[in-house]
């Protein structure tokens, strides 16, 4: 491609119209998957041959999972509490939303997907929905549910469900953090054991980020929200920020950002809150700055570029977009292929390690991670992920090879 | 076509291999309106260009019914406890036969549709998940849901949310019943007001039935169970059935089956029982006899038509098929075209006319019904429940046109 037929096909941001003239009537299309156009195609997919399928279930229901279309459906759940950055928009507004996430776990994952919003911010509620529904569905993506209860939530939701359940804010960013932090690290030559991480935000994606880096064995991360660095000693802490408290900041330091900044290897917000470039200029040479707020990063590439060696952000116009749907189809992907009940820590850390491992030669401080429309993504997380997943259930089957077979 | 073509297309039972490999994975897709393959497409449907949408819906309400899929969402709900003829099989089991439902809103009414089956039988559980779930979808189409608890879950889904809600297996079968029985007494020379109707079964279609002839100004309409013929004076009846016992039956007849049936001019089962043909022999001359218990008529039509002018089963292999296929996708396409809150007793009466009247001058005894496959029936149907319905909100505007453009 000559550079002038990259200018001719370089993307211009969409206007208000066009965006507006695609979300008419909605973004999704439920389908049959075989043609209802005579007696003999109703008698198999209605009445009569379905109450012998109908029968089979209910004597056998393990047939429900390979039978029906619920075993593999993705519900995307919200109560729009925390949309995008629009806040507590209520669940009617979410929809576009959940409406996109649907469509994206087609596109990028090969799943059915449908969305669910609920008119109730109470965990209860929301657990007790969603185990009377249980027969209808077969994992969970919950989305946009603001912190605290996020953490409360997927937790009764894990416990409640026998099926995948995973709040994507929370570990679709933490996967693909640290795809970006483990390659960010080969290319500066660090090791996560001596690295040094602060991290801006101590809400879902904060939190679940801390969560995998330790995990991955980050040496020390400093977590950070708007009243200064999170420490033992810090008054009027949350119960989730007190447990975080224990767990980080090795050294207790204490004060603002910038204090936390001093020495710092990364820099990772997820806050919307901008960074003033002189605190960034208080970390260690050839720094890593990941500004992942939306639409405005905490930094603007181009400043935190004088003070760090790799940046990456959230956005599409900006090298090294760290985006979500980098992670989320492979994994519901992969962990619905296993037949696994849970997605685990080690299937998360494996989807990182899949990610990173995609960019391999290509490796460089401008290009971290895969691209969000490289094909070679959904099925080589979703492969990771299977492969990392223990089948709890006695007999279950791991869809050998399933993964292969992603839509390119 | 020839006769030898005829033969050569002739339908086959489909065999239950055949059966079962068509509902591997289920039935349903869910598809995406817009391909998601290039970074625009992306930033049009999922981040940033949602967030436009979703605050505009948060801003002005409204426009979630323009700008989502909810609104003409179609929800099949069950809980499983009255499943074609298996009875309470539970919810997981009943999922073929919901996805079948939802495919067949598609194919026949061009509406998205999802299967929720719900794993409590508790009326007040059922209505709160809903309620809770609303602003998901557009409308509720209730399905295989045990009587009585079926009347008052119904009544009470109506009461609780706004948009069209609909107890398939009572009201689709009652209007397809009321056009077949209108075209029946076209092709016998009767009229509504001086005919005598027997139905046997007062479960939910029995009681649909009788609600709807009674509104068409049937004259007499005699309601019979496995105990015998409804009456005021009977013992132990439940509080439905004492409800109809002082609505119907206006010259008091007791007795069992055959008593009802002297001197009757209709007989409708709609109830699993055999009906002895030596009852039958009492009905007046050049009678009317609808044996729609499937897959085994209450009277076989070869016995039947020995006492009768007019025969019809649910049967697709047998002239004259009662099929609920023929109703219930433009009953919610016209319900939801028009914006109308709720599927009245006009409308429905509507959708039975509009029905009959496309038989027009192929009328005969062997025909009193149009095909399920004849693709001007959804239209049709449509288009009638739209003109009958009376749109409620104010400033809704009804979507005109819309049925003329139903998939053919």
């Amino acid at each position: 491609m000559s550079i002038s037929d990259r200018a001719a096909t370089a993307p211009t941001a969409p206007t208000t119209d066009e965006i507006f003239a695609a979300h008419e009537g909605g973004k999704l299309s439920v389908e049959t998957t075989m043609p209802l156009d005579s007696t003999r195609a109703l008698s198999i997919a209605y009445t009569p041959g379905v109450a012998q399928v109908s029968r089979a279930i209910h004597e056998t229901p393990q047939l429900q999972a390979t039978h029906t279309w619920a075993d593999r459906l993705v519900v995307v759940l919200s109560d729009g509490t925390a949309v995008l950055g629009l806040g507590d928009i209520g669940p009617a507004a979410s929809l576009p939303v959940m409406e996109g996430k649907s469509a994206l776990f087609k596109a990028f994952g090969g799943l059915n997907s449908i969305p669910l919003v609920i008119d109730t911010n109470d965990v209860d509620e929301i657990v007790e929905t969603m185990v009377r529904l249980r027969p209808s569905f077969g994992a969970v993506n919950l989305e946009d549910v603001a912190a605290p209860r996020c953490f409360e939530l997927e937790a009764r939701l894990i416990e409640a469900l026998d099926c995948p359940v995973m709040h994507d804010d929370q570990h679709g960013t933490a996967v693909v953090v640290l795809a970006a932090l483990t390659n960010a690290a080969r290319a500066t030559d660090r090791e996560f054991a001596s690295m040094r991480v602060v991290i801006a935000g101590a809400g879902a994606a904060g939190i679940a980020v801390t969560e995998i880096l330790l995990g991955a064995g980050v040496g020390e991360v400093i977590l950070t929200d708007s009243r200064g660095v999170i420490h033992e000693g810090r008054e009027g802490l949350s119960e989730i920020k007190t447990h975080y408290a224990g767990r980080t900041n090795r050294r207790q330091v204490e004060g603002q950002l910038a204090q936390a900044l001093e020495g710092a290897d990364v820099f990772i917000g997820v806050s919307s809150s901008k960074v003033p470039e002189e605190e960034l200029a208080r970390m260690n040479d050839r720094a890593i700055i990941f500004a992942l707020s939306n639409p405005n990063p905490e930094v603007m590439p181009e400043v935190a570029h004088r003070h760090a060696a790799v940046v990456a952000t959230g956005r599409s116009d900006f090298p090294n977009q760290i985006n979500n749907v980098l992670a989320f189809p492979g994994i519901f992907r992969g962990a619905l292929d296993a037949g696994a009940r849970r997605i685990t820590q080690e299937m998360k850390i494996a989807a990182a390690t899949a990610l990173a491992d995609l960019v391999g030669d290509d490796l460089s401080p401008e290009h971290i991670v895969p691209s969000a429309l490289d094909d070679r993504v959904a099925p080589a997380v979703a492969r990771a992920v299977m492969d990392a997943s223990e089948v709890e259930v006695p007999g279950a089957t791991p869809a050998e090879g399933v993964a292969a077979q992603l839509p390119t």
